[in-house]
């Protein structure tokens, strides 16, 4: 993702690439500006704002939107960062759902899909991938290439090395060799994969709950299990990308198999939800979802499987606190949203195991959360990227 | 810790000091240099460079050590930073012995104190570490005063608000508020409180196992357990400085009341492998060093409590890489330090529960680890606090 280049302070056009960006930084920061605005503010000369405003101009990077009317002196030109500049694709493959949304470089999103994921291969994931990609863009009025970034959220966690991805036993054969080359293939240059949880902590922190929170941690409970961890504003990928997988905590009694699926996965996911429901003879219930309805309208077995599972969610924070000692515990899935359920004896829980016990809420963006996040990180690669890449563009 | 002030750019003075730091961090980073050298690395020209030095004297920061012999042209000065420009003491607080250390600005230790700890109450136990402390720096031919910054390593999280420390049960009376205050009382200012296990992996991270790596935990187990964490080569401390308290992991089956202590440390530190010791019928031992001894020399049943308490901290180390993922896991203390016994039986009870195994090592630094954290915390900040507080030094 890193791709913004040093500038070359010692050379003119280093000067004017210097200063371009300046007055680029300071639109997308405080919004619609005048030349004296921009000069005032940034400390540079109105005539070299001039120049950069000019030459970011005919980059396609700034447009002029109006003129001042109000206040003494002339009128101004009022410029703004250009939202057409660059468009960004996020797309989150979930095991029940697959979303693709398209963003213009303001980050308003102009088309979005939404279906579910009946695929039961890892080759007709792929194809449905490059459908809803095409179809989105398409809906845009674009066409992929004029996609600088696609973000990918997926199960799992990236394998550079092998091209694929590890962890993800979710999803059948996504596991295989080369499956990010696929992906590549399908929805051309500028495809970043990231964990699906890891967007939805982004997204949080973008656009959710998590708005100015140092340190924290975004846990989707849902068909798997998964963590994003954000320190410090930013995100925290561990050693080797797994850093909260936390699927794979130890969990007391438990007889899965660890190379296929975690042992607290196994004992906190929907899937056993639905075991638990089975255990206390609700054999009519498919779905966590139906369980967790149950208990809403008071049946008493399905409230004791809530119990049951904020009991074992208790267990995770707890683990997560003794480790991070976060500021904020971020609840979302299929599971995880039922906060109004699940808090009551999650809290009581936590607090007879341990003397951390952070703040736990509902993630804001419901199971949007991964989208949001993809879009907010494909929004800061494109934004440099259209910088660096801004003399090829026009020139 | 983040005294160094932002230097004032725009005046003449403010260029002299960027100046003289310049300098001064040229000496401390490549060692003993000449003026014309300093002057080819950093830019500058002879003259300022001349300039610098001769200012970096007067306030006692460099000194000159000799002159160049060999080599065509006049012979020149060489400089290096003055060791002796400032003082750092270290304290190391464990609950079986209490260690001090003084060392000067070039990192040497030039005296060391080493005693059980036999207090049995928080004042005596201030008392003590006041003696200790003076007897360290008489013995180095110093006086407190002469100490810029004292670095006291403790079990437990330091409290500002209530200026005492929090989960610190293995210190009788050492949770009490005030605590930071009659500290400082008895040490005077510089005073910098830190937790014993973050100090042991700033310890590894500079003089240890550790150099270089970027994502790493050093978990202590003896009388407690404890782990610092770090990330991107800094410590990592969580939302309230709680973050590595692993003694507070949830442990199946736990009778601990968590408010007095963990549920991984009831079942792990040091007096747990005792408990398992005596319950496997070895009723003699008294301590775990005991039942390692026992261990080595091939007693079946003490290689039993090994296997037991190696799975114990299997599990410490899965709960730890599901959230953090790190590079590598360094063990030390009483317990931890055994690592030719516990490695294999560690390792195989890892690999049972986990696809996320790290590299497991020993501490390099043996029970040291802590004081020698304890000096190079102090020694960061020193180094910038001599630099800032040059004028009232000698002007």
């Amino acid at each position: 993702m890193n791709v913004r280049k040093a500038p070359q302070v010692g050379t003119p056009a280093g000067m004017r690439a210097l200063n371009q960006r300046a007055v680029l930084d300071r639109l997308r920061d405080h919004g619609p500006s005048t030349r004296p605005q921009i000069a005032k503010e940034t400390g540079l000369s109105k005539p070299t704002v001039g120049q950069a405003l000019l030459d970011l101009e005919r980059h396609g990077l700034v447009r002029p939107v109006g003129r001042t009317t109000a206040g003494p002196g002339r009128s101004a030109v009022v410029y703004e960062p250009n939202p057409a500049a660059a468009y960004v694709l996020g797309i989150d493959i979930g095991r029940l759902r697959i979303r693709a949304a398209v963003s213009d470089l303001a980050g308003s999103v102009i088309a979005r899909v939404d279906e579910r994921n009946r695929c039961r291969s890892a080759d007709a994931l792929v194809r449905k991938v490059q459908e809803l990609a095409v179809r989105t863009v398409t809906d845009a009025g674009l066409s992929l290439d004029d996609v600088i970034t696609k973000v990918v959220g997926s199960p799992g966690v990236p394998d550079p090395g092998g091209r694929g991805m590890h962890l993800a036993p979710n999803l059948p054969g996504w596991e295989r060799k080369g499956l990010l080359d696929e992906l590549e293939a399908v929805l051309g240059p500028g495809l970043v994969v990231e964990n699906d949880a890891n967007l939805a902590a982004i997204g949080e922190l973008e656009y959710g709950v998590a708005r100015g929170v140092d340190v924290f941690v975004a846990v989707t409970i849902g068909t798997g299990i998964g963590m994003g961890i954000v320190i410090d504003g930013r995100l925290f990928r561990g050693a080797h990308g797994a850093a909260g997988e936390v699927g794979y905590l130890p969990y007391p009694d438990s007889t899965e198999d660890t190379q296929v699926r975690g042992q607290f996965e196994g004992a906190a996911a929907a899937h056993s939800v639905v075991g638990m429901a089975h255990a206390r003879g609700l054999n009519q219930v498919r779905s966590a979802r139906e369980v967790f309805g149950l208990a809403k309208s008071g049946d008493e077995r399905a409230l004791e499987v809530v119990r049951d599972e904020a009991g074992r969610l208790a267990y995770l924070v707890a683990a997560v606190s003794a480790v991070l000692d976060p500021e904020l515990v971020v609840l979302s899935g299929g599971v995880g949203t039922n906060i109004e359920l699940l808090s009551e004896p999650l809290e009581t829980a936590l607090r007879r195991s341990t003397p951390l016990v952070p703040r736990i809420v509902a993630g804001e963006l419901g199971d949007g959360a991964v989208l949001s996040g993809a879009i907010a990180l494909g929004l800061k690669s494109a934004r440099d990227l259209v910088f660096d890449r801004r003399k090829t563009i026009t020139l």
